[in-house]
């Protein structure tokens, strides 16, 4: 017979596999034993669609009565696009549940418990907790802050050079890391770059994984609103485009993308970007995790705004060298050692022939 | 009773122990095996002392009649600074002898294996020798091409940056990483650097570690011979100085150095210093591993040059960004991806909070 942690452990990589389908939901997973036996495996899949506890439920059917459920999530106890969990649960006659984190939503958090309690269900919490917090940084980001949960890419040489002295580019990491980037972006409601990247490189930013996936709403940073009509991510209609713009845009130019229904100019207070306010906008419209591969410029930018929740390095087993070929993060920079961003690694592996690293600073805003 | 792999690990973790403290002569390790059971270990741990055999084959006394003894590298056929060690095995009884390495110094590739051959000892070699060769790759080196083994250090923060944009660079990596550096200086016949890094930080360029060390010969390239009289490295005896120069520095300037037996001044063929030039009379020198701390601009002219043969990177935890932030890697640099120098991973693991990634270009002069 398992142990209550290794029930978790089930439910968690149900959580894991729907990750980045779910938003604006967090990915939830749901596994249902009775006397020592898995009788019923749920994740929520889709929004709209059923809870993970539903979905379990379902499959255990009477074997419900009397058994154990165990939830990566507190289980809802309000009426949103769905009926109650708890609700679901109490009505199963699922006599214990057990949860890995309980949920930051302040109309759900405790409330589930409670209810659940109430019911005269035994509510046991915390197995799994280390695990499940890490899966739902960035929806427990997005609940208290109402700003996108934001990752920053780079991919460097070992030498930290993002191009050689000449500008170019291409094909520093090899074929897996370049895959890895692309379950990013299927995983992130939305990516981001700046104008600079789309003269340079006119990018599609979609989704081009074997399996297919979900292409991201494509944001592009462009104080002048420099972008070409006829860019990809203009004209291609395969995903949603919004360009942010500084105040001070003629009309002429705006003139030029506003018969395309596919593009929206969002122009901003001022005559330059400022991070925290597309940042607010993305969060107002529900956009709760933000992939950026913005190029050294952006990155930085973001970097100063102390706006980094997560970075994923990837780095190529390759020297460049050169004083003015380009790193990752441009920009002003960190003036003083002691005022540099702290991180901790959260994970370094071997991807093909490149290294992977991700890291979280220790203070963001 | 383990098999010929295991004591063979036990003989090349004999020669790891004395990595460094055997220059010229390459860290050997020996243990000989009699029924079954280790009967005699030894190392070479000193040059002009004893071979690991030697050692090995007086411990194990009258029990290494019939014997097997395990030898990371071909035992010596030739009367150096000792007899020959192939003559110390017949002399011992010993049966059969297992090698790792095969020498590759023509004074003794495959000598060594004829004469105990020709005395009717059973030779196998190859057990271990992804590893042995591993251990020689400096010696190997050194023997074909009569010039160091240059290890190239370099410390960053993650996004390869080695000070800020206004040059503070002190404290990037932890405390580990600066211990495991002075590691490196041990085991290294030489440390270099360039005349800025003197003129910015005045180091001494000694070893500092907890059980002492073996200060390296300090190496200072200074075309123009900038190096104040009274830094560090010329002033404190704590180790011999050279000081490379290009060909038109003033004599007044030579005379500041000349009554300081520590100091040496050589000054190059043109007005600038050649790489190739200072390898090449280090190697007459008998400088067999040199451990380059340069800066950005040595590091790149050793990079340029094609003489890194071993990268050891350490990347704080840390963002510091900044376009005009210095990076490990200066100079002209690589022109194309393409030409870009192919490194292999050789290690990637945590030193405290740093990571530390050794790597090996695949091509070098």
């Amino acid at each position: 017979m398992m142990n209550d942690q290794a029930y978790m452990d089930a439910a968690l990589d149900l959580a894991k596999a729907v990750q980045g389908q779910t938003s604006p939901n967090p990915p939830v997973g749901a596994v249902i034993v009775q006397n020592g036996a898995i009788v019923g495996f749920g994740a929520h899949m889709k929004a709209g669609e059923a809870h993970a506890e539903v979905h379990a439920i379902a499959m255990a059917g009477e074997k419900a009565h009397g058994a154990t459920i165990y939830v990566t999530l507190e289980p809802c106890s309000h009426f949103g696009k769905t009926p109650p969990c708890a609700d679901a649960i109490i009505k199963s006659g699922i006599g214990r549940v057990v949860i890995a984190a309980m949920d930051k939503n302040p109309k759900v958090a405790g409330k589930g418990v409670e209810r659940l309690q109430q019911a005269n269900i035994t509510v046991e919490s915390g197995v799994g907790k280390k695990a499940a917090d890490e899966l739902y940084r960035p929806f427990f980001h997005f609940t208290e802050t109402k700003t996108p949960y934001v990752t920053v890419k780079s991919a460097t040489s070992l030498d930290g050079k993002t191009a050689t002295v000449t500008g170019e580019s291409k094909w520093i990491t090899g074929e897996e890391a370049r895959l890895d980037v692309h379950q990013y972006r299927n995983a992130n409601d939305a990516i981001l770059v700046g104008v600079n990247t789309v003269l340079a490189d006119d990018p599609k930013l979609t989704v081009r994984l074997p399996n297919g996936g979900r292409n991201p709403l494509r944001i592009i940073l462009d104080t002048h609103l420099r972008i070409p009509p006829e860019a990809n991510v203009v004209t291609d209609g395969e995903a949603e485009t919004w360009i942010f713009t500084g105040n001070n845009v003629l009309s002429e130019k705006l003139d030029l993308f506003t018969n395309n229904p596919e593009v929206t100019i969002l122009q901003l207070e001022n005559n330059y970007i400022d991070i925290d306010q597309v940042l607010g906008y993305l969060g107002e419209n529900r956009i709760m995790t933000l992939f950026v591969e913005g190029g050294a410029a952006i990155n930085g930018s973001f970097l100063m705004a102390k706006a980094v929740n997560q970075l994923v390095t990837y780095m190529a087993p390759k020297l460049i060298g050169g004083e003015s070929a380009p790193t990752s993060f441009a920009g002003l920079g960190i003036a003083s050692i002691d005022d540099a961003i702290n991180l901790s690694m959260k994970s370094v592996e071997m991807l093909g022939n490149d290294l992977k690293i991700i890291s979280i600073p220790k203070e963001v805003k």
